[in-house]
């Protein structure tokens, strides 16, 4: 048994935003308000741990109680229906602890000012990163925190878990949305051509995702191409002249992170050129370079079309077992640490039969962090121009049930921590 | 009072797909039922006109008919959340009767020959030029027959109607995502500028919409600029300085279809150059142009969104009001023409006073067809970047109430006509 670590609590996001990660952050908080005998005040870092450093600190527990100091769950369900990081995010990579002590030890000493006991961190592959350096690094120190990671990113890439938080909720919008334009795209008779680009730079479970009307009720894509195959332009056109023997209207999904055999992106005449903190490059363009494409071998009318920054922020069409999930996530996490868990990462872990079932467990950070998980070969037909029912009936639980979203004056009521 | 004309109908959507063109279906549908003393029979035309001349008709009265002979209310349901025209859509531009009365006598022997006496064409502008021009020819025939359009553009642009279905819907969704796009943005604390790109040719109603955040809690774009004023890059660059006074994440509406004083559209640089059949310019590309423009001059992160497509196919957060509202124009349509009128639009009047209220009236067709309503030049700001307060309030009834969506395995249920 773990001795009773009492003090303050911080928790921050990081990465890019989704449409569950306050979900996590809700459970979190709840957690919170549930161990008020050993977590005094839960401080929300503003801009992940570069606010931290900043000392840009707000007081979740002040903010979430109510006029009895209980939990308001009123503003807890705003707050969770609110798409991208209600504390704001940062993309901060952390040096090597061997590297520079310094910078740990200007954060132990923050973390001793406000008296912080437990660390709590939701993000992607790159937030886990900041996860295990803090832990190797408080293995060297004196000062006693416990530090969790919450795993969070659409694009269902993180390795140690069955999925990810957020990745349901831009499937189902995905999805959806895939099957709207399928829809829209049918009303013509003339032959036309709609490219949907969709993110995923290396994995393309949200691609995947774009097939779901397929199996639920046939309203889906023609095909579609994701990064862990190699594409190939002829191919690619000896597909569309088949689809075109079936019907005048052909839509296609595709991962903006497409490459040719030689490792070219698809997208790179588009471009820019630049790189993000970790490194990644930017790609943009990928729909539009295939539409020129097509449009030069077949004449007729295409359009591309880029799902963009929706995919992760339209909370109004949230999966409700994401949420659920992700929430759950967040008070795993608290709980965990609570009793006496430090350095992991909370896992989902997906129980064997036919009924989809989870469990939570937690995982030791060093053996998750920057691990990608791309979609299994055999979850892509022989093709390579399409998911396997096998791969969309894996997805299918992830996007079930609808958010609980409180409208007010025909818009979605969205919680915003000034 | 007019005689009683006893006969067969026929039902058409033509134009760009809506959210909302399915619910006017299911009004003429429902109207048909109400009035089966007169209508024995309501075909749907597959493709608009171009189908009907092609002799593709769909049953309507038999695919909607319960085990009694009663309208099934359920698939009605479903047919008014789907997504785009059931029926199909053609953009066919009819000749003058004067010019090509051989057509005319054509579409006469197939009313002879189906023994249609009601003929009912939902659709935007075009449309409307449809129904005008078969009014002009009926009068000079001896064959009698009732026509009745019904309007729908999400675009809002149509003369004679105090809005136009549809538009509620679009404005729905370009609000909320709009309102989630300014949540995703304002996570980072680096400058960026974010430029969304909404549907709009010569009417900026759309773009108008994508601020109703700002009435209702705050969280809406920046700036907004509408075709119905002149582009100026410096003005443009002179309050994106301003804006970066007050935060580093600055999001900015466009319609598609501004353009330069000189007449020149924004989007031009990207033009393809090709025009439809009402010889109609297709436009890309403004938020691009910008995006790059904004680049050069300030240096920092931006991005442009092209909300595309899901503006008018996005049925899963269509407006209650709006698809309401476009089944009453639909029944409202089947009633005058079975009472006697013909060669009328369908018209929404707002009523006087301080609550939303509608009633609706038919107009004579030749008086609106053609003729375009544009954003007034006083619910736009002074400096031109923004709409003001009393557009916001003109609008806002337009998204209220959610529509209730039948979801099955996640996804929303579509109906189709096969």
């Amino acid at each position: 048994m773990a001795n009773k670590l009492i003090g303050n609590a911080v928790v921050g996001q990081s990465g890019g935003p989704t449409a569950a990660i306050n979900a996590t952050l809700a459970g979190v908080i709840e957690g919170a308000f549930a161990h008020s005998d050993v977590i005094h005040k839960l401080y929300g870092m503003r801009n992940g741990i570069e606010g931290f450093i900043g000392e840009r600190l707000s007081d979740l527990t002040g903010i979430f109680s109510d006029e009895n100091g209980e939990l308001n769950r009123d503003l807890l369900h705003v707050l969770t229906d609110t798409p991208a990081a209600a504390l704001g995010s940062c993309r901060k990579k952390l040096p090597k602890p061997a590297e520079d002590p310094a910078f740990f030890e200007n954060l132990i000493a923050l973390f001793k000012k406000y008296d912080i006991r437990y660390f709590f961190y939701i993000g992607g592959n790159d937030s886990m990163d900041t996860v295990a350096k803090l832990t190797e690094y408080l293995k060297t120190s004196d000062y006693e925190m416990r530090v969790m990671g919450v795993p969070k990113t659409i694009d269902n890439d993180l390795a140690g878990t069955d999925h990810t938080p957020g990745f349901g909720s831009a499937a189902k919008y995905i999805a959806s949305t895939m099957q709207e334009i399928v829809r829209d795209c049918a009303v013509y008779t003339t032959k036309a051509v709609t490219i949907v680009e969709i993110m995923g730079r290396d994995a393309g479970w949200l691609t995947a995702s774009a097939g779901l009307a397929n199996l639920v009720n046939g309203g889906g894509p023609d095909y579609l191409y994701l990064p862990e195959v190699n594409f190939d332009l002829d191919s690619f056109f000896a597909d569309i002249e088949k689809a075109f023997e079936k019907h005048p209207n052909i839509v296609i999904g595709v991962s903006e992170g497409i490459r040719f055999a030689d490792g070219r992106y698809v997208g790179e005449g588009a471009q820019s050129g630049s790189t993000d903190a970790f490194g990644h490059k930017y790609l943009s363009g990928t729909g539009k370079e295939l539409e020129y494409a097509v449009k030069d071998k077949f004449g007729c009318k295409v359009r591309s079309i880029e799902l963009n920054l929706p995919q992760r922020c339209a909370a109004h069409l949230a999966s409700d077992t994401d949420l659920t999930e992700s929430h759950t996530c967040g008070r795993t996490a608290m709980d965990a640490a609570v009793s006496g868990s430090t350095g992991c990462m909370v896992a989902m872990i997906r129980e064997d039969g036919e009924e989809y079932k989870l469990r939570y467990e937690t995982s030791e950070i060093a053996k998750i962090a920057n691990a990608v998980r791309s979609v299994p070969r055999e979850f892509i037909n022989e093709s390579g121009n399409n998911v396997t029912e096998e791969c969309l009936r894996w997805i299918l639980p992830l996007i079930q049930g609808e958010a609980d979203i409180v409208y007010k004056n025909g818009l979605p009521v969205h919680f915003v921590i000034e």
